[in-house]
């Protein structure tokens, strides 16, 4: 179907958004409802691949790493040696020191981002034929290693939508800006990767649309369901869709019936019996917040031990961590036709991974406690593995992270989920991970700064700001996929 | 009844704690049957005043106003002016340098009190005859102006239960530290004063005891309807439990029948129709953080404009807003038997006011959204009034704090709460505020940072750090004390 004629049909099938509610009652049923289809949306899953291979084809961007001395309007600082936009705005390679105290002391210091605004990630939903589907757009951005992802249907930092780029508008702002286009079904600002990025944050949104759409090219209408299952495909959907899918309230689930599937529903239910109470596990959370004493102070990038800067990029004299490198940018369909920028890019893949386990028929996941230098709120939970290995390939076994061994090692019938992910390409350099989720059955000792938790308290805390990372927030989506 | 036997009758009749369990269900029943309980407790309301009285004429302490110069381990740093503690603990007194950008610009420098600490505020509850009691404390600080109140189980910041001041351990602080012996009702990591403190928090507790809890003088068993009920009388139910009481998850509530009563109990309901979703509250609540560009930066306290310090205190050239001050005080109860110590002595009496409104059926509180420099995360909810009148009286009607000439002027039968409370004096001296709550049935426009909201709303959102401020979560408890 063409694009002309599917939103026309669109149109003509629409159904009038339900009254608002207190409660979230109604809106938890119709997430489920679109949860569940996925053979019944506007499109057909086939439909989809056509489309995206056709933006695929259109979309084009051609992206080159540059030496430093190629930035046009990004320049490095006279006396601190941050790398900045010539604006003032979008964002700054700075230096940043860190020292924790208590327990795990450690110090060291780093570059990091500082994007010191909050940005939008936004997806528009609407009902047709009843179901809620989610405007998904084809977008490529510079750090992207296989070009195309799907994305939210707003991703803009305040410099977007502010206009210092100087490009176009942002396509379908105005629906997360103005009230009376659209009615929130979640809002929650949440952080993205401490250790890259200092404080920065995003209001992850979901909005459904007051009225007519309007159609684009780059963008379809697919249901929840089709979203999740796309999850299964490597590097498809993109960091931003991840995190926003993660943020939607959990409705009650129909699904499949085999073993690990009704422990994964039943995780996904507030009323499931928990290893532990919410209260509780507050209370182990605070606990650690209140003993971490995590000490962060700005540096200049010019003034860090350890790291070195040549024509090409900042790095660590060991070559392990990270580089801050440049790329020069040609692209057809963006708000700016062509620039250059800085990006961050990891030494290796990493490996994301939750160890999950069934208590008393529910499935739990290993959620760890820990801080990163950026966050704004000093801890956060993860996954229970989120480590690049690379970088701890040279240290002798004792001292690898804890339970890496463990998920690598997993036997494919523990494998609940295994696919590569990138992280997000407007500022991060071909960025994967393996995000994994591995079932054991063993019995342990967890250790302090670990528990057990079921998806439904994770999804139930990420409502708010400064509980769950930006790994654990695409894991809990990537879960919710693989029923 | 005597202390002794009274502890014991309670021992005989003591109920086993319910099961753990995941949703807060059986809790919210039994929160809400001790709220109803006033007159079924183990003490009479005329028991707990003869008990009470008792206590004052037993707690002595005896503070005086001192120079500086007679603080003992307190000293001014010598290049920055700084007023520390020679432990390196407590709080210390430091300068601070805010600037709000945006929509109202301000900038402006002050001392502030630095306490980068997280305590405890904690309640122990326990069943007696199948009712949840509270054990509260009959406790003296030295910023209080009647000398006794009314304080939760613990409160305790690190430095004491480090032991750094030297003194006795804290009385019951093993049941908030040891899950083994209670189980978390709630547990939040919640802000203070963001005018007057750099980024404190508190853990507010609320824990079930397991077994036996030995008795002492000082502690009492109450009913939470019974502690409600003593929000009523002035200056009587500290700081600390006002806070702790307001973070209680809402049960089902019975109460009277009369209009503004039944307005409030529909209010504690999550079911009933609220002008806005919670939804559509936190994304009004995200966008007024998202544009606040608050920048705050520690400056030394020699280096304030406008601020002098003298042989007795700290203030402000104009004689405004509020002073630093020091004590000696004299315990006969404490860790610490005698002390001197800085307090911020606040100029005038405040007015901490919630408008509040039926708005179909359900009653309403006006919250504001504004920034206070000491938040860790920016901007909170704060009630529809804060402020001290005083501190406005030279600037003209159309400068003064919105909305105070319409609380100050409320007729009689508009005031559903109205009694004058003070916060914690273990850091200020006679801070006293008179705290309101008033109905109006106007229809106005609202400005853009002020929202209707239900309690309930407000209360599901104090579940959580950085959304309700320390004034508004007072009066949220002194609300709840008026069926």
């Amino acid at each position: 179907m063409g694009e002309t004629s599917m939103t026309q049909a669109i149109m003509s099938r629409e159904h009038p958004a339900e009254p608002p509610d207190n409660t979230g009652g109604p809106d938890l049923e119709r997430i489920a409802a679109s949860a569940a289809a996925v053979d019944g949306g506007l499109l057909s899953m086939t439909d989809f691949r056509h489309w995206f291979d056709e933006r695929r084809k259109a979309i084009r961007m051609d992206v080159r790493r540059i030496p430093f001395a190629e930035l046009q309007r990004w320049s490095f600082q006279p006396v601190t040696g941050n790398l900045v936009h010539d604006s003032g705005r979008f964002f700054a390679v700075e230096g940043l020191r860190a020292r924790y105290d208590g327990p795990n002391p450690a110090s060291w210091s780093q570059p990091i981002m500082n994007q010191p605004e909050v940005g939008f990630l936004g997806i528009l939903v609407k009902e047709f034929d009843g179901v809620l589907h989610c405007l998904m757009q084809a977008k490529a951005e510079p750090g992207n290693a296989e070009g195309l992802q799907l994305s939210p249907t707003v991703q803009a930092t305040r410099s977007n939508y502010t206009g210092v780029h100087e490009g176009s508008a942002v396509r379908y702002l105005e629906y997360f800006t103005d009230p009376g286009k659209g009615r929130a079904l979640t809002d929650v600002l949440l952080s993205e990767h401490g250790d890259w990025f200092y404080r920065k944050r995003n209001r992850n949104m979901v909005v459904e649309a007051v009225g007519d759409v309007p159609e684009h090219e780059d963008y379809c209408w697919l249901t929840l369901g089709q979203v999740r299952r796309l999850l299964g495909i490597p590097d498809l959907v993109n960091m931003d869709t991840r995190t926003v899918l993660a943020c939607l309230p959990v409705g009650p689930a129909g699904g499949p019936s085999d073993g690990a599937a009704t422990a994964l529903t039943a995780s996904l239910s507030a009323q499931a019996p928990a290893a532990h109470t919410l209260p509780e596990l507050l209370r182990w959370f605070n606990a650690i917040r209140a003993r971490s004493e995590v000490t962060v102070e700005p540096v200049p990038l010019a003034a860090l031990d350890d790291w070195v800067r040549d024509a090409d990029e900042i790095r660590h004299t060991s070559g392990r961590h990270f580089a801050i490198v440049a790329v020069s940018v040609e692209a057809g369909n963006r708000e700016v036709t062509g620039w250059t920028q800085p990006l961050l890019s990891p030494r290796g893949t990493g490996v994301v991974a939750f160890l999950a386990k069934r208590i008393n028929g529910v499935l739990h996941v290993l959620a760890h406690a820990h801080p990163e230098p950026g966050y704004v709120d000093i801890v956060e939970l993860g996954p229970t593995v989120q480590c690049v290995p690379d970088n701890h390939a040279h240290l002798p076994p004792e001292r690898q992270p804890r339970f890496l061994d463990e998920v690598l090692a997993a036997r494919p019938e523990q494998i609940l989920y295994d696919a590569v992910q990138s992280e997000e390409g407007g500022r991060f350099y071909r960025a994967l991970s393996r995000y994994m989720v591995v079932e054991t059955d063993e019995d342990r000792a967890v250790p302090e700064d670990y528990r057990w938790m079921t998806v439904a308290q994770l999804v139930t805390l990420l409502q708010h700001s400064n509980y769950c990372n930006i790994q654990a927030r695409s894991l809990i989506a990537c879960l919710q996929s693989v029923w």
